[in-house]
């Protein structure tokens, strides 16, 4: 693709578009400044120009423009994006949706939402509680991160496990496609069988297909009840073998989280905490059962007592206070912050069927080994997707630099040799690219690349993302 | 699009594909028959031939030749579909999988199944649930439709309400492209954020986006205990209006099905029951609770009771034996049969947010009235998805061949205005695909059209089907 500067005369028109006082420059460092990055690793791009429009008409006037102008468009919520997606790799525009954070209206009779696309989930969420209600999809960075975003990328979470992911809660979407033409993506339905499914073609596409400016979601009656429980493995295959079976006693936990000893330990000293764990475990699973009464969880957590039994485990921590159960949360969303306050790291998200984890572990270790690097492990077992932070340990700056690639590959390579994929709730964005091929053969391929080009036919939008 | 008609040597090269034992020709009256209609009302076509491939690579070759050949193919499952989607409109070629029968694999440690498409659904659910697992989707023909034509429809059923429909339940899929190349469309995970949801788009497309050939479901525990509940309501808007109620109330039921007096009436008599009701009801609930313990459905029950004393309810009738649940949801299958006995009729599947479904009853009333025609209805009140047989009644011959489908856009147009559309779960295929414009908007069909033309650039995949 051919891009074009933007002109004085078109930086001009799109300032017009939005107002003066909506638009950054390169001159604003200051401001500039977390426009240029994400949540990945440590990687820069300036935009010529951020955008931030108020609504969908306005979104409208700078799509056609840009796409009659061949200009960029890179799309952009919060910025907590673990794959470059929102970086600006070929300059142009970022366009921010932050002015686009309005609950429009929580439907207590439909039990459903409808939301601009720059909420905050965390936001979002409690807004939706105090109805009593429940949008489970609660990604690590739910404190910061845009419902668009999660749309995005079909963000996961903890409790994905139990209720599915953000694809998962979106009934209809109203979008910006990228010759500026709005429109809905579906109806307000719980079931749809009227055409193919363009909602759920545009979640995931990683702001490559359309910009989102409204959504609708379901939600679901909110499970007041819940118990937490931290449970010490003296064996990591163990932790990971434990989780199948736990799914194969008919129960079905809404958070099972796989924590190595090591992320545990990092994450434990970042925040200050001091958790009792035995001295010799190797790895935890963080449980939790939800639901309306208390007195079925204490059933459920006879069931899962007796799955356990037949592992290594210690002492198992049974959270008894909301701040006990905080702060074992606490500890597992700051793993990822915890590694990159320790060292050097790249983050990988991998995902296999969930009883292909020991393999996985096993795996990686092995060629971490072999390559010299460290890895720290944790993340959503329950669904099979294991977050990886790749730490530089004993490896050269060379090897970092020009190796490390290698051995990434060879632990994608063994994901799709276990019937998982390179990326659970990631996405591809910039820092996958190189890597979809071992996941999507050519054909998968052809076919994305079409549907991309019949929505976006100048490639302006987000451009350099996923393939 | 211009299509050829079969050659006697297209014949032979298709009959060698798959072994002449394996082909209908019209000639053979008794056995072409059957793959004439489906289960939309009285729709014939007649097909140039029917092939039974054994299996993907057959299939390729099939729909190669086809491609180059510019000759219609039309998929067929087991011919249950209720929207003519499996009809071969424009002739050519049925390409029938009932020889992909075989449940290849029910993976326990993972919870998930790989089939073939043409496993009935029932014959799956209970292979499953033998393993203490459960597939949810339980379309009404679930006892002779095959999986591979539910996913097209993406059907849902009374469980969908707790459950989610066919879309909710597959991982992946091998599909044979029109063009005759085999690919996968996604992987074997609960998460993947890797490029575009192929997996999604193929899903719901009506077998014009490409064949399938294996399915990977994701299944889960099996809930071993339920309660069936049958609940009188004296005023039909009570009944509909008692739905979003129990929803606020906390409750998820495992189904919540709507019956007209009428319905239920039908389907008696159709039936020989004598199911208990009260002279003076008008619509029923029928309402089934799920879980892995009796105590706790005799609380969830207790919060039913809870909120349908807010309603003008008679005796409530709860099935103490299997026999009396089978019997009761015997009764809620059977109501189209008994319409379809009765009389001449037409069936919608309208799908509006479940809280306006007061409105869509009053006003498909109303619009019968001015068109002197009869609704029985019924269906998922749930999700919002209720099905209306249209009845001939007080119409002549020459209203119901002609002045019906204006009716009929009144309906759709109603549905649209409550924020639903007008298929939920049966599909646009050739008896709605007049009415598409009502649905969606030009841009909606442009996206569509190209995504059908990226796919099959010869556009002999199930032509006249959905636009």
């Amino acid at each position: 693709m051919k891009f074009n500067p933007i002109s004085l005369e078109a930086l001009k028109a799109l300032s017009a578009m939005v107002g003066p006082e909506h638009v950054v420059l390169p001159a604003a460092t200051a401001d500039m400044l977390r426009y240029t990055h994400d949540e990945t690793e440590d990687l820069r791009f300036e935009p010529e120009v951020v955008l931030k429009p108020a609504n969908a008409t306005e979104i409208g006037l700078i799509m056609k423009f840009c796409h009659e102008n061949f200009i960029p468009v890179t799309p952009r919520g919060a910025g907590t994006g673990l794959s470059g997606g929102a970086l600006a790799l070929h300059k142009g525009v970022i366009l921010s949706t932050e002015r686009l954070n309005r609950i429009l209206d929580i439907d207590e009779r439909n039990l459903q939402a409808t939301v601009e696309p720059g909420v905050i989930t965390q936001v979002f969420q409690e807004a939706v509680i105090a109805r009593g209600l429940y949008y489970p999809p609660d990604p690590s960075s739910r404190g910061s991160c845009f419902l668009g975003g999660n749309l995005s990328q079909s963000s996961g979470g903890p409790r994905a496990v139990k209720y599915g992911v953000t694809k998962d809660y979106v009934l209809n979407m109203e979008v910006v496609l990228p010759t500026g033409e709005i429109t809905w993506t579906g109806a307000n339905v719980l079931k749809n069988a009227t055409g193919y499914n363009l909602t759920q073609l545009m979640i995931g596409s990683e702001g490559t297909l359309g910009i989102i400016t409204r959504i609708v979601f379901r939600l679901i009656p909110y499970p007041p009840q819940n118990l937490v429980l931290l449970v010490p493995f003296r064996k990591e295959e163990e932790a990971c073998a434990a989780v199948s079976k736990i799914f194969m006693a008919g129960l079905v936990p809404s958070a099972l989280e796989f924590m190595e000893r090591e992320a545990i330990e990092w994450a434990d000293r970042y925040l200050n905490f001091t958790i009792a764990r035995p001295a010799d475990e190797r790895a935890h699973l963080l449980i939790e059962l939800d639901g309306n009464e208390m007195e079925q969880l204490y059933k459920d957590a006879e069931r899962l007592y007796a799955v356990l039994e037949q592992f290594d485990v210690g002492d198992i921590l049974v959270a008894d206070t909301e701040k006990q159960k905080n702060d074992l949360w606490q500890l597992r969303r700051n793993v990822a912050h915890a590694v990159k306050a320790n060292s050097i790291y790249k983050e990988e998200d991998t995902v296999v069927p969930r009883a292909e984890l020991p393999a996985l572990l096993k795996g990686v270790k092995e060629i971490g080994a072999r390559y010299n690097f460290k890895s720290v492990c944790y993340g959503h077992a329950g669904d099979g997707n294991l977050h990886m932070n790749i730490v530089k340990a004993g490896m050269s700056d060379e090897d970092w630099n020009n190796k490390l690639q290698e051995g990434i590959r060879e632990i994608f390579d063994l994901c799709v040799r276990l019937g998982g994929t390179i990326s659970g709730e990631h996405g591809i964005g910039l820092v996958q690219r190189p890597y979809i091929g071992i996941a999507l053969n050519e054909v998968q391929l052809r076919l994305m690349r079409g549907i991309k080009n019949l929505f976006d036919p100048h490639g302006i939008l987000n451009p350099g993302k996923i393939f």
